[in-house]
């Protein structure tokens, strides 16, 4: 592994150029120079290199010839057999990982479960495994693999000013976790918080990506992400988007945290059941919940409304600070319970209307269900890809893109390439 | 105004280093040399060309004699008399501009007033003349100006998916405020809200930045701006920010934007001394105010603690959507009741404790106050300029950077260094 040179970072660039030209779909090389503005040479240099190493392919000329143009042609086209990013997503009680080839077409995904208790060196033996098994499974090959992304539980990120991660950024997550995966990948990696990551799959998840994005997951607990201006928010301490903490009710039920009446108390899950048993309405599951909400009951319709009015006054005072363009609540219950998304979404129109937004601010349930994690790290090992260092792809400026690179989660051939 | 080659882009980057190097003071060639790592030959036509467009200077090669050195040395320096950025904030009826030299120092600062209907050709006029009576009062030459900050008043900048900037921008300041400028300077040029770039300012404000700031402002009304990994949060329609149409009490009184309650109902200058009359504390102004709180006046103190417990609480929400390590309440008023800025703080600490950060969050008062929109407007055009293209500062991951250049800000011979 020699250090990068000036002229290597340069051929990253044209190779950036020519794999973001043949994303769109095959080219001869005749479409591909106009494309790309390369010389003849460089063109032919780049892909030579990138057919070396399997990135591209050379497609049947006789395609061409169909099509009617007057002579064959050689078309190129990426590699589907090339796994080029890796989606990694440790939760509580599992690991779930996603291939994506050059195209950014999700290839492959597949989960394995552990115990909460399981260490973090089984939980990498577990996820390498089961990456193994996608590989096979899907005749896939990471030899050119250009960036991994990682989503871990808990806060993640957050620098002191001197530069060094604050402490719980090291307890949460190991650095050994990302040093793990870039020695066996030689590839960039980037960690962050899963709940973000999913706020950021959520963004992309869509042709027209949302460059500001609030997410808030109503779960067993209730956590939250950003993204702003296409980039996670991480916050200073690793803490952002930690909505669930916001009081919504001073002389409410205590909290976990110590506080009284926290988003947490009312919209989590549980929390939900629980205020619907208060009110006579005898749910101890989602599946019971969603049995009662077939039958319009009243009561629960009153519990549910509640709900959702809170979750839209903590969204709308998060909206007014940072004025995103879509707004998504995710988690199990706001499929079984729709009616908490949609009082949600009035109460936060009613309190955005100061805004004479030319638009109004999109509310949603969140589209992704547990891949959200897994696809949110696909989507920031995109932009990590150190082939587009130095070329704009032409969705940069759409497509959610990522905090920056901590340069210590690059490989030291590639530290001076970013 | 040839185009730009990439050999010119080059250049600009070893001229970056060479006037960033300089930043720290004067150094001999040998110094410098080292500095930047540049040959000997590309740093010779380096120094050749700043010293030529007045950029740097010589100094008196006698001063290393004298500080013992064995031999003298040609020191080269940053010439101070060179305005290098240029930081304009357009206020309801006047106009501020600041200048800094190439070392960052603001050299110069002034204020023209005008009626608050003036139009903008006129307030162009007196902002141009304002900068040349600096230019002329300090002995200031802008021939190599590096990038302009400009503020305005109101919601600025926000783009929709097809990239076209949302209509208010347009209303709030017309497109030709910016290109005024960038015709006039033949510089690159940002515009933002001047609430937003106050928040910049007050990041930048002290020798370790802050990354991620919040930032209120309690005057006339009450508006906000925030600072997201140490770039301007300018949210999807321009109104990042907003946090004066939080509801506070949603029995409240009746605001401007039709709700009731805001946090500008009951925290504007002219709500708290109304709500310190509705006591029958007799005051008017902000003087008056300030007499009062003078004598602990017990009615005044418990009117202004509410007012600090509704600032926290609003902040408090922000910040756990945020997670910044700065929080700052600006404002006349918060000079003359520092109780507001201690009630929001305590406040704010209470709503925050579940955060285990190894730091408290910093709460504290602005500690600029009429120059906050030009300091900022200032530190967005540090960011702006070319000479840095290229080649990261080295404070880039801590001084507060900025929003992504609009390529059209640029004129035609900067677009393509950038």
């Amino acid at each position: 592994m020699s250090t990068t040179t000036p002229g290597s970072t340069a051929r990253r660039a044209h190779e950036g150029r020519v794999l973001g030209a043949l994303r769109d779909g095959p080219l001869s090389r005749a479409e591909l120079a106009r494309r790309v503005g390369l010389s003849r040479t460089t063109l032919s240099e780049t892909t030579a290199e990138l057919l070396r190493r399997g990135a591209i392919v050379v497609l049947d000329t006789d395609a061409a010839t169909r099509r009617g143009s007057g002579r064959p042609a050689e078309r190129l086209a990426l590699d589907p057999g090339s796994g080029q990013y890796l989606g990694v997503d440790f939760g509580h009680r599992r690991v779930r990982a996603a291939v994506a080839d050059a195209t950014r077409e999700t290839v492959a995904s597949g989960v394995e479960h552990y115990a909460d208790d399981t260490p973090w060196s089984e939980r990498l033996d577990l996820a390498f495994a089961l990456i193994d098994r996608l590989a096979s499974e899907h005749g896939l090959h990471f030899g050119e693999l250009q960036a991994v992304g990682i989503g871990v539980v808990g806060p993640y990120g957050g620098r002191r000013p001197d530069g060094a991660p604050v402490p719980w950024a090291r307890r949460s997550a190991p650095d050994d976790v990302r040093g793990a995966f870039a020695d066996r990948f030689g590839a960039p990696v980037v960690v962050d918080n899963n709940t973000r990551l999913a706020a950021l799959a959520e963004a992309v998840s869509q042709p027209e990506s949302a460059t500001d994005l609030l997410y808030v997951r109503l779960s067993d607990g209730v956590g939250g992400g950003l993204v702003v201006s296409g980039r996670i928010g991480t916050g200073a301490h690793g803490f952002a988007g930690e909505l669930g903490h916001v009081s919504v009710d001073p002389a409410g039920t205590r909290c976990r945290c110590g506080k009284r009446g926290c988003l947490e108390t009312v919209a989590s899950a549980p929390a939900v059941l629980a205020a619907c048993r208060a009110q006579g309405v005898e749910v101890h599951t989602l599946d019971d919940l969603a049995a009662v909400v077939a039958t319009s009951d009243p009561a629960a319709e009153g519990v549910l409304r509640e709900v959702g009015a809170a979750v839209g006054r903590v969204l709308a005072m998060a909206a007014l600070t940072l004025d995103p363009d879509e707004v998504v609540i995710g988690g199990e219950i706001v499929h079984v319970a729709p009616v908490i998304v949609e009082q949600a979404a009035a109460t936060l129109r009613y309190e955005l209307h100061p805004l004479p937004a030319a638009e109004p601010v999109l509310v949603r349930p969140g589209r992704l269900r547990d891949t959200d994690g897994a696809l949110g790290a696909l989507a920031a090992a995109f932009h990590l890809s150190p082939l587009l260092a130095g070329y704009p792809h032409p969705e940069a400026g759409r497509r959610g893109a990522l905090r920056e690179v901590l340069p210590e989660s690059l490989p030291p051939r590639l530290r001076r390439a970013q």
